[in-house]
């Protein structure tokens, strides 16, 4: 097998999100079933680029886990290291939709998530040094086995090609902060690529200031450190050199997923050596464009949706 | 306040049931969201036919939680025994849908269900000891502080007034049948009626063959034994005198809540004085509605729709 172009580990699962919005789960009567996880969204988001991508990750043995791993070749990413996890249930996350920036989510991950049983012993540790570009999460580091798991493929990276740790932090996942911190600390250094907004720089390196974020991140031996500032838009930094980019605007219907499009946009754009001004506009109107749709997974853009966008403002 | 007609106690939560039929949650594509569990849809369904019903059970704090409240005083069930548990979820349910006879049923109910939070400690005794009927189930047994709780306020009742012990055996929720069985047996002398199919009579006197079944279950204290045999109807016997009423044939829909509608039914003919052969036929007809619907407690009718079945062959 060739080797992966993009190669993302952690969580995945089902998402069920209202089918009404400005209301709470109290009120809303439907739900659409859609593919979810942080870095499975990564995944889709990159395989609709057109690259080569594969992910590392666990559901139960259940017909949930089998729909997450039809909805994964459906989308052109590669299944084969998805396993099911006898007696633990593929995890279902419930979002609540108050547009424009406040996007609750309940998630149904106990006893445990499945995502989080993925082993080190598992890994397929040629695929790991293999890819042109690999993908790990702060919440992958949030419990054992998953934790030994993620570092163990950081390091066997060996800080060869593009190593992106996204410091996605979720305070459910974790005891406190402190803990976060630690345990991303210890990844951060074998990553190349760094991408967070304010509140995951502060867990990662104690700072919310962009600027001083990135130098810490720096510090830490990151090449790569991309804070992402809300309404500020987005800043890259690497080897001195800067790029910013606007957030684009879009009648927003759901704000989840438009960070993971904006990650996968992050892999298709570094995968193709495109400057760093040009990969942040890229990211940021497919952020935009996932934004304006319910779903996450499933509605990562093409690049010729983002492209459109992009020249002529409108929305495909 | 006036006592009630029926209090029932135990399982509640957020049914989340598909939009399409025929197939697995791994193709469905939407969910409706109700109101469910078992113990819940009964005393919807008795509250239908205009019994003063409330329901002790918990939830978590939470939205969905906030829904259970809203959906039960929709219903004119008393929900001021329902309480919030913090940090534990509202349980969501989902089902399958393979009609006539396969419903499957996908619990996301850890790391606990609040409803098996209940405690002795917190039971408004003269609301248990002065309800005309108290609905009890065997899942209430399955956990502490739950288990304790139902058997206190069976202990309380001191085998006054009308106590059911609906049998309600989900091996799921179970270390193993002969738990089930142990705690079962413990309650069965403080219920004046048990219900229950022929799995859950296996498991409560070991035995599935109904006229033995029901003998175990009179050896035990019970007076009024009602065994759901599928496809053969249900009977019934008491001091002697027996019943039986065969299944209505209907388009089903969704066969989950038919029992339970016909525990509402069975609460309604009781209080009314009813001949055990009008019970039946009257909770053979709810059960036949509601199998002919989509949702369980949002399905219950009215008595007037079950007269309407009854005496037209008709679903209204």
């Amino acid at each position: 097998m060739p080797a992966d172009d993009v190669l993302t580990m952690g969580r995945t699962g089902v998402d069920l999100y209202p089918q009404q919005s400005g209301v709470s789960l109290r009120e809303v009567r439907a739900f659409s079933k859609f593919l979810g996880g942080s870095p499975t969204n990564v995944a889709v988001a990159a395989a609709r680029y057109g690259r080569r991508t594969a992910i590392v990750t666990r559901t139960g043995d259940d017909p949930f886990g089998a729909y997450v791993h039809d909805a994964l070749r459906g989308f052109g990413v590669d299944d084969r290291y998805v396993s099911a996890v006898p007696g633990l249930p593929t995890p279902v996350t419930f979002c609540e939709l108050f547009p424009p920036d406040d996007f609750p989510l309940y998630f149904y991950r106990h006893p445990k998530a499945p995502d989080l049983e993925i082993a080190a012993a598992e890994l397929d540790l040629d695929a790991v040094r293999g890819a042109a570009i690999l993908w790990v999460t702060g919440t992958g580091l949030c419990q054992e086995p998953s934790r030994t798991a993620t570092l163990t493929a950081l390091r066997e990276r060996a800080r060869s090609g593009i190593t992106v740790l996204d410091l996605d932090y979720r305070p459910m996942f974790w005891e406190s902060r402190e803990e976060a911190r630690h345990w991303v600390r210890e990844a951060l250094p074998y990553a190349s690529v760094a991408v967070g907004n304010l509140d995951e720089c502060r867990t990662a390196v104690g700072t919310g200031e962009p600027r001083r974020a990135a130098a810490a991140l720096h510090d830490l031996g990151v090449e790569l450190a991309v804070i992402k500032r809300g309404p500020d838009g987005v800043l890259a930094s690497r080897g001195g050199e800067e790029a910013e980019a606007p957030p684009l605007a879009v009648d927003v219907v759901n704000g989840l997923g438009a960070g993971d499009a904006f990650g996968g946009a992050l892999c298709h754009g570094l995968l193709a050596g495109w400057d760093l001004g040009r990969i942040l506009r890229f990211g940021n109107a497919a952020g935009a464009l996932v934004a304006s749709r319910l779903a996450c997974a499933d509605a990562m853009p093409t690049e010729d949706e983002v492209r459109e966008l992009l020249t002529s403002g409108r929305r495909p």
